[in-house]
């Protein structure tokens, strides 16, 4: 028997194992499902131990971590899957079709909380090892698995138990299954992430809202002059101008060029999904480009002033602005951080007074797109979905990326099996059964392919 | 007797019926002070028929107005002399040291709402008025007073009265006494007040906050749009950016600019008042003529995103600003509205949507320097004060000289008796006796120069 057939022939046994799996209403911000959260971390723990997993769970200060490891052999490359077993509040409830914590198949998706995000994608891969310890007796690869319960809460306490676990830890490759296809019927490999930098900008003119009539003209305007400031921050051409903000950014290779422009993509429709009227963006370079890419600057909010009904006609004695900017590998957090600084301070006319409050961010990462891990992926994902993996990135950060890689020294490779429409973190969360099986499937060979890659 | 030796055998009497007018708590904001106005609006009329006028009060909608004549002969300049009995409300009734509404001379000051905003000004030239009419039996010039009881919640009556009373309110030239003196013994005649255009601008990009990982870099930012078109309304030197701003706007007269210099000013002292660091606006300029000559922009208000606590990292849908400019003669509030708007939708990126909502405004006016009327009231002001009086502008704007402008073709005197640390609109309003006394002073002399000005 193989795994496939193996998994051929367990199809309502891993539904109904995933069903239990659901039922747990493991919501990590809640306090009131502490014990849901305890009693759902065990029952995996205990699940992965019947498949023939060591596994147990720890304390973490917050809610327990999942950890199970099966070793083979020290000469074979060990990959360190991670996953997450806590969930969203399913509030707003009356929005539900069904209840959020019982799970129940409808056209062809399994409707649940967590049912994409994350537990149905992370017991994918959990079913796809099993097929293969059943068919097999061993596995390929050494696996190391962590399924925390506070994905949903910032991780709060797992960058410390990393740290503290990194000997237990150490591997070759980190496997996640918590982002989305880029579309049906195209499975997607995530080889990049960007990073992120914030800084708050404040200006200080006069001790106090003046009279714009006693005063206006002969002081500086506080929002005028932040807006004066942050008007400087990009050139004509879209480009970010302060000093040194590319610097040491490697070009696109021309291999990244052609995955981006093998995707489809259709302007009218990403222009309707965000309803802006007209693309924005960096001169020569596409939308991918420019999300994936690039690194940006957006003010995320900005305050100043009288803001109720009508006018109140002041000079305000402040105005402030919160900025972040995606970073590219090789950017800094703390380093772009500094450098807004300097060049706002250098921008600032000496008539206010100006502080930027520096919070640094997290870097970006990428999965070396030379190496042979993103191909032993694409390999396993052709297998499973029976299609081509398109590469893509993803404009956002995140953040357990960046530590497996700063403190394990680990790259991702990102799978996502489930759609970017299956309602995650909102109501009638779903996961295509298709999905599940296809995934499970792709999970299945997965280890094969990466065994490969390190021969 | 003359009618100076009559003020100064009365200075008894007169500060009693000050007293008298200062003891209503006719506070125009607070309803429950209806009948008090409607008292203080009556002994008003009462004591001007007492002195010899005619004299009654119209209601008005709102609180009533007094209004009263002395009618002397039509070959006679006509003097329309505008003041208000309503006060500011006083509190917070435990920063006062003495009642509000019990007035108390201490340290040589008259304290008491009202003192001097503005029952005290017009009270000088009532007694001022009473005095020649004492002395002489009849009055140099046509005398009308319009004193109205809602100047304290914007006049919301008195633009459609005057419209109303066009023939009956016929003048040659308006006084008010209702603004300072430039400093202690500084008195100060002011020539020119700037007016007001406000607009509210709109940017919109997504359809709603979207994340700025996802897509930031590919559509536009309505903050950073907002703030870079604000930035572009100025230049380098401080001038407005708008095309057509400064269009039809006279240059300084030699003379006007000399009054400037005149005026005392201490660059350290006007930055430790606004506690600005330093000086910002239009180069070529000074601080004077900064305020009070050149037109200005300001944003009194800023709004967009995110402002709470710590990051949130989103394209925010929109962003808006409220605009207010100074105008100064010659500029049209709708047509500058216009100017703007035609100016922003030129500058906006077609990535987002732009509205400008134009809200009009007010025309700056001036008395003109090179006729009689500055020259009399600058003769009978050092007649009272001994003391030659500095010619000024102010900055702000007073929407009742420009009506009187508008609606009835009228200049308007602004001579300011009080000093501006009054505590106008503040705990322990006060006047002092000395600027009392000199101002009914010069208001027993201002006839007589106005007089002569026609002549």
């Amino acid at each position: 028997m193989t795994p496939a057939e193996h998994l051929k022939k367990t199809e309502k046994k891993r539904m109904d194992d995933l069903f239990r799996f659901l039922k747990f209403p493991s919501v990590s911000a809640s306090s009131k499902h502490k014990k849901d959260m305890i009693d759902c971390a065990r029952w995996l723990a205990d699940h992965l131990k019947s498949i023939g997993f060591k596994a147990r769970t720890f304390p973490t200060g917050g809610h327990p971590l999942v950890y199970a490891e099966y070793l083979v052999d020290k000469k074979l490359p060990t990959v360190l899957y991670y996953g997450h077993y806590d969930v969203q509040p399913p509030e707003p409830l009356e929005l539900w079709h069904t209840e959020p914590f019982r799970p129940e198949i409808r056209k062809g998706a399994i409707y649940a909380r967590g049912a994409a995000d994350d537990k149905g994608q992370i017991f994918a891969h959990i079913k796809g090892l099993e097929a293969i310890l059943k068919a097999e007796k061993t596995l390929p690869v050494n696996v190391k698995m962590l399924v925390e319960g506070e994905e949903e809460v910032h991780s709060a306490h797992l960058p410390a138990w990393i740290k503290k676990n990194k000997k237990r830890l150490a591997a070759d490759i980190v496997v996640i299954s918590d982002t989305a296809q880029y579309g049906k019927n195209i499975p997607a490999v995530t080889f990049g992430l960007r990073g992120i930098a914030f800084v708050e900008v404040f200006i200080n003119g006069p001790n106090r809202d003046v009279h714009s009539g006693s005063y206006g003209g002969a002081i500086a305007n506080p929002v005028n002059v932040l807006c004066g400031l942050i008007g400087q921050l990009h050139d004509k051409n879209g480009r970010v101008t302060i000093p040194g903000f590319y610097q040491k950014i490697k070009p696109m290779t021309k291999w990244e060029r052609q995955q981006y422009r093998k995707l489809p993509y259709s302007k009218q429709a990403f222009l309707k999904e965000t309803g802006s009227p007209e693309l924005h963006g960096e001169k020569g370079y596409s939308t991918f480009e420019r999300i994936w890419v690039r690194p940006t600057l957006d003010v995320n909010g900005i305050t100043g002033g009288y803001q109720g009904e009508g006018a109140k006609t002041i000079i305000p004695e402040w105005a402030s602005a919160k900025i972040t900017m995606r970073l590219v590998p090789n950017q800094d957090p703390m380093d772009i951080c500094n450098k807004i600084e300097r060049y706002l301070k250098k921008l600032a006319p000496n008539s206010v007074k100006l502080k930027v409050v520096k919070h640094g961010g997290a870097k970006g990462v990428v999965v070396p797109t030379d190496g042979p891990w993103l191909e032993a992926a694409a390999r396993a994902i052709k297998k499973g979905f029976s299609k081509e993996p398109v590469f893509t990135k993803e404009g956002g950060s995140i953040p357990i990326v960046v530590d497996f890689k700063e403190i394990l020294g680990l790259d991702t490779l990102l799978i996502g099996l489930c759609q970017s429409d299956d309602n995650i973190h909102s109501p009638n969360e779903r996961f295509a059964v298709k999905d599940f099986e296809r995934g499970c499937k792709m999970a299945a060979n997965l280890p094969f392919e990466l065994a490969k890659a390190r021969s």
